[in-house]
């Protein structure tokens, strides 16, 4: 049978992952898929670096976009990162010059999918992006085909595994955040330059396209609310065990009343839950569908296996002949968003002051919050120390967002309370 | 466009589900699938029985093979049951007539699959069957497509609710077995005659048929261990708990060096594992691949909506025009599957032995299992009773199922040995 020529752009950690699963699971890939899938031409930076793979016998472009036309080429693999750059470039002129795309890029897909969706289907071509998400988990899989027949209410998920290394190792270790983030700098589990990382960006991106194959909608990335675990403390953590919750960065999207909710921020979610209990690197999943309730996946998020799967996974798609919507239906058929603004949220709340152990804070703090129309489900405090700095924690019922920024706005400016107050949603309400 | 027109043989709850489903979401599945999906034709045993859906202006068989012949018919959904009669002679005439099948028939796949797999390989029909395992989670795409790049090394799963849903309240209002079995009938939980579920043969079906897509092979359904629930007692939960585990009915399909191995028995699950936490009526499966690493999926395993759910996205793919051989790869390229015997399984083991309470029970018992070569990794044994009825549990190192057999027929021997020792192997080891 004729092989499935691949044209790989960027041979990092995943692309060289690709080329050895390539290699080594010849064979199977080749029952699998019906016929051969081989890689013909890569494109990288540094043609002189190690890899551990042999590029023995492949035809090298210095510049990534030679891909697109190179005619022993069938399908393009972008594995270059960025939004825009020579990523966006080359997506653009591959499927400009007919040849299906697969690629591992969520930031990419987060800001342009609408223009490469549109693009891909006028052609006529695949364009595919298991890798974009939760690495090994096949999601997009799940969520485009496995639960095509449902109408998704809410996708709830740990998307950044470096985030969830980060809290996990700080609720194990009871260490502070700054600490933890140094140690997974040196271990290769944050990145030199950890924000997009640690303050949503990355998670946002990946919600961005679970919400739109989810929801069959087209989203604005500047419409998520993002973010990230900067400001959670050691001391949260504790209070959370406490309460019987588990602090956790998620990206959530869900259809409610006024609109679809879409946001990336730190929540509490009770022990008993399972997504409460996936630690370390794992990515989780939770689907919400109307018929086949709820279905919750978990695996590795990241990682030059978990990610070459992926990848691999939409190549064999592609080799079958297989095509589905990039979105999940035609381009005609997604309606624009209406995203409900953050303030007009629902939730309870986890709220934590730094007050002074002095008669009459909690009078003040209880009043605020009555006037603002909030009812508490509990209140901790641990001990007594007159005059010094102790926490509050307090447990809202369900209630506005909007209302809760109001009320604590006012109890910042009390006197007896020392530093901006800690907000934490509880999820699922 | 031309909708894909469905004939549907039973209408029970799966079969009035999925004509509800498609029905009630008529214009998203439109939009997913590219056109309609549209019941035209059915075919049940009562004419008259109400099914909560409409009927008014389907064609209605009384034979439910007539349905592979109706020129009405695009499609052929079998909702019939049972491994042969009436859904094994559809599924074959539907494919010999040039008609797709999709079926949610577990037992007929386990049994006749190969045969029907290479009939619609011959006649380049799709043959599919998402809603035969697990319900609404989408296991058959997971492990056929999602992740197709992978080497499979095992599968584990919860596969039957009704066994779950048993075990669960039995450790939760420690009950006995029969007294459960009991309240789950009249509850609607489990059948009138509930061999098949609690016996382990309908978890036996599904991982027949997960083992042949996770490893590409030909799987012989008599090669199956299969063991159910019976015999868990109450005190074997109380005792787990106690070591950290939950008993779970499992099926397990690995690979071993000898071959691989095929098995549905309880099992005593660490309660850190994700799969120990599964409860109620709900089903799971985990799946090692050698580039993804371990992909949880957790959902709901029956009912009409999860159910319909799953055939639905088997109507929606063929719709599209998609197409995977049966068996994730042409019949041509399956194994034959090597199954290791039972007796060669290498496990941990929980053993539970009713003894008199008198001087030296104990030393008798480890004598036999030192002349066996099976080492201990603990042994519990609470409270004392001078000559009265004791539990003594052992927990073995990992040993071949063999040498625990025999040292077992030994020690059934022994005076001091009142009743069947009870054996539950651990998993993973």
């Amino acid at each position: 049978m004729k092989p499935l020529r691949v044209g790989i752009a960027g041979l990092g950690t995943v692309g060289a992952g690709v080329v050895k699963l390539l290699a080594q699971q010849a064979e199977l890939i080749t029952a699998r898929a019906g016929r051969p899938i081989t890689v013909t031409a890569v494109s990288a930076r540094d043609r002189n670096r190690d890899r551990g793979v042999s590029l023995d016998g492949l035809i090298w472009h210095d510049d990534p976009l030679a891909l697109a036309w190179d005619e022993n080429v069938d399908v393009v693999v972008e594995l270059i990162g960025g939004s825009d750059g020579p990523a966006k470039a080359l997506a653009e002129k591959a499927l400009a010059a007919g040849r299906p795309l697969v690629t591992a890029n969520k930031a990419l897909l987060a800001l342009h999918g609408t223009a490469l969706a549109q693009a891909a289907e006028d052609a006529s071509l695949p364009l595919a992006y298991e890798a974009a998400v939760a690495g090994g988990i096949p999601v997009i899989k799940v969520l485009r085909e496995g639960l095509a027949a449902n109408r998704v209410s809410r996708v709830a998920g740990i998307l950044n595994g470096t985030c969830n290394y980060i809290l996990t190792i700080m609720r194990e270790e009871k260490r502070d955040f700054g600490d933890v983030l140094a140690d997974a700098q040196r271990l290769g589990y944050a990145e030199a330059d950890p924000s997009f990382d640690i303050d949503g960006v990355d998670a946002a991106h990946k919600l961005a396209i679970l919400a739109g194959l989810a929801f069959g909608q087209k989203i604005d990335f500047s419409s998520l609310h993002v973010e990230g675990i900067r400001r959670i403390s050691a001391l949260d953590i504790v209070f959370a065990q406490e309460l019987g919750y588990r602090i956790k960065l998620l990206g959530i999207a869900e259809r409610t009343e006024a609109g679809i909710s879409l946001r990336v921020h730190p929540a509490m979610v009770p022990v008993s839950k399972p997504i409460a209990t996936v630690d370390g690197v794992f990515n989780a999943v939770l689907l919400e569908g109307d018929f086949s309730g709820p279905v919750f996946l978990q695996g590795r998020g990241a990682g030059e296996g978990p990610t070459a799967s992926a990848v691999v996974a939409d190549l064999i798609d592609i080799a079958r002949g297989n095509q589905i919507p990039v979105w999940g239906m035609a381009q005609s058929k997604l309606a624009e968003a209406r995203v409900v603004p953050m303030a007009h949220l629902t939730s309870a709340y986890f709220l934590r002051l730094m007050v002074v152990d002095q008669p009459g804070v909690l009078a003040d703090v209880t009043a605020i919050l009555r006037d603002h129309g909030i009812s508490l489900e509990s209140m901790l405090q641990h001990g007594r120390k007159p005059g010094e700095a102790v926490p509050i924690v307090l447990v809202t019922h369900e209630t506005r967002e909007d209302a809760v920024n109001a009320a604590l706005a006012r109890i910042s400016m009390l006197e007896s309370v020392l530093e901006a107050p800690a907000l934490i949603r509880i999820e699922p309400k």
